[in-house]
């Protein structure tokens, strides 16, 4: 099945998720209103959502707890991202300006707070004390993994473990929640909780590691803002960690890192990008997502054969290829 | 009995919230925790934890229970805190320099969200629903009120209401809270937390009321960083909006204000402090901040005559005369 005909087939549900995503963003205070609204409307792949529904699937599936469960996630990320593009002092995202760059960076920070505190409020209707621990753990390990990001800038020694460690905590997390938690509000066996855990994480991992390639090998046109966004504010990705690790481009490449650092968040990276695009750094990466993704679909194997088995299949194999 | 005996009375249960706030904030990450040490070690009256304490006195008293309440809703406080200093570009606060200082906004930011993020995680651990929907919601509005105080800045025809709104919002929503969780967390009655909550939320509006007079009249050395810092960012607070009224000043106090508005952050308000401290802004301030105090001692009335009542009603008649 093609990722669109699955979406096409949960449409009903995701649009229930969607008209609550934005009442729930709506206010009586125009400005947060409309900046929530504003990047609600600016899409993304709602792809935690889709993960608390399928998951769902192995226990009791009703749509008025996941639904919850799944518009706090979508909120906790959206949030993140809102605080990230301040942070990143992004103009663009998705094709769309950032709400820092439409307000700005005060309305930005607010906006990321009150969509937080909109998310863990829905979140408190379920009456669940277990869904409550995880989804804080993994929200404190999500900040801890910003920060790591930011400690991390421009650092070109660090260790290929200590970048997976911090997407480990800034994006996989989060998304092996979604899977946990759609079950887990569903009532399904904890063995399967944990077994959907285990795909949720290692396709986060899988993401991450696409979404970082994509920043440096993407068009303009296919991110929605111009590639090699990530070295240019000092993200040192797997695929940048990999290419200085050959002898004959290191000297170059670090050279051009540096160069960016003092230019600032105008500078030009396009040789840094063709240096990396030319390297050993982007087919070992994309093996390494694909070492994820199986383990994704290994982590599969043991869940009873219902048909939410295959999609969440198709859905880890489609984010194994994905190019936007 | 006065504020200081008070506290010297609770100092061994102070004490062991103390060393929690620490505790929690504390993690391998060294920027993280020591971002977060710095801004508890910069102290603060700890005015939210001696109240979670204090309604603790009218049910079961379990320090177990009632220290993570105490600890979750003052490292909101503390969160929220950092996100104004970032807002505000605060440089100094409590006479310390603040994270956004002695760091960057970034690093403001996520230790902020960091820390919201482990008041979280630690109110989660009382497996009791109410309790986190009632933070969650005070949490929602505060953000909403923060937002507020941006959108007003410089608004000087707002009305009182607006601003009594806003700091409801902003400050008395928050330790109303305190006073209410301290005794849901200890399972008083559901008449006695009302009563606590009406306490708490009075005291709220009068020490805010303070704090925006002290913000005005205070001298460098009470306030830790200089007088009028409200006012040079825009926040135009209850004093200024009551000085405002007077036909003899408005015009005046009005053109110092958009000469502020445009001078930024570096502006000089020595003028506008003069002109509103020779107003009617100041004493009648001073007179709504006092019947918002005689409101929070009545809410005591219904309350059993336990010696708790009587340090409430100390600290509240503290509140009404406090000048630092």
């Amino acid at each position: 099945m093609k990722l669109m005909d699955l979406y096409a087939k949960m449409k009903s549900d995701l649009n229930t998720i969607e008209r609550e995503l934005e009442r729930r963003v709506t206010s009586d205070h125009a400005l947060l209103s409309e900046a929530s609204v504003h990047l609600l409307k600016a899409g993304g792949k709602r792809i935690r959502p889709v993960f608390v529904l399928l998951a769902g699937k192995y226990g009791d599936y009703r749509l008025d707890v996941l639904q919850r469960v799944a518009v706090t996630l979508e909120l906790i990320h959206m949030a993140s991202l809102v605080h990230d593009d301040v942070i990143d002092d992004a103009d663009m995202r998705r094709g769309q300006p950032t709400v820092k760059a439409k307000w700005d960076n005060r309305i930005a920070m607010y906006t990321g707070d009150y969509i937080y505190a909109n998310a863990l409020a829905i979140v408190t209707e379920l009456n669940n004390p277990e869904i409550h621990q995880t989804l804080s753990k993994a929200i404190l390990e999500m900040c801890i993994g910003e920060m790591e990001q930011v400690r991390d800038f421009f650092n070109t020694t660090q260790t290929v473990r200590n970048y997976l460690l911090r997407i480990r905590r800034k994006t996989a997390l989060l998304i092996a929640v979604s899977c946990q938690l759609g079950a887990l509000a569903s009532g399904s066996k904890r063995s399967h909780a944990f077994a959907l855990y285990r795909f949720g994480y290692n396709v986060g991992m899988a993401f991450q590691i696409r979404d970082d390639l994509l920043d440096l090998c993407g068009t303009e046109k296919q991110l929605g803002k111009p590639p090699g966004s990530d070295i240019r504010q000092g993200n040192i990705t797997l695929p940048v960690l990999l290419a200085l690790r050959d002898p004959l481009l290191r000297g170059e490449l670090q050279r051009e890192i540096d160069g960016i650092r003092e230019a600032g968040a105008q500078a030009d990276c396009s040789r840094a990008l063709a240096l990396i695009r030319s390297s050993r750094g982007i087919p070992d990466s994309e093996q390494m997502a694909a070492r994820y993704i199986a383990k994704a679909i290994d982590a599969l194997v043991k869940l009873p054969d219902i048909p939410a088995k295959k999609n969440l299949r198709d859905i880890a194999n489609f984010v194994a290829k994905r190019n936007y």
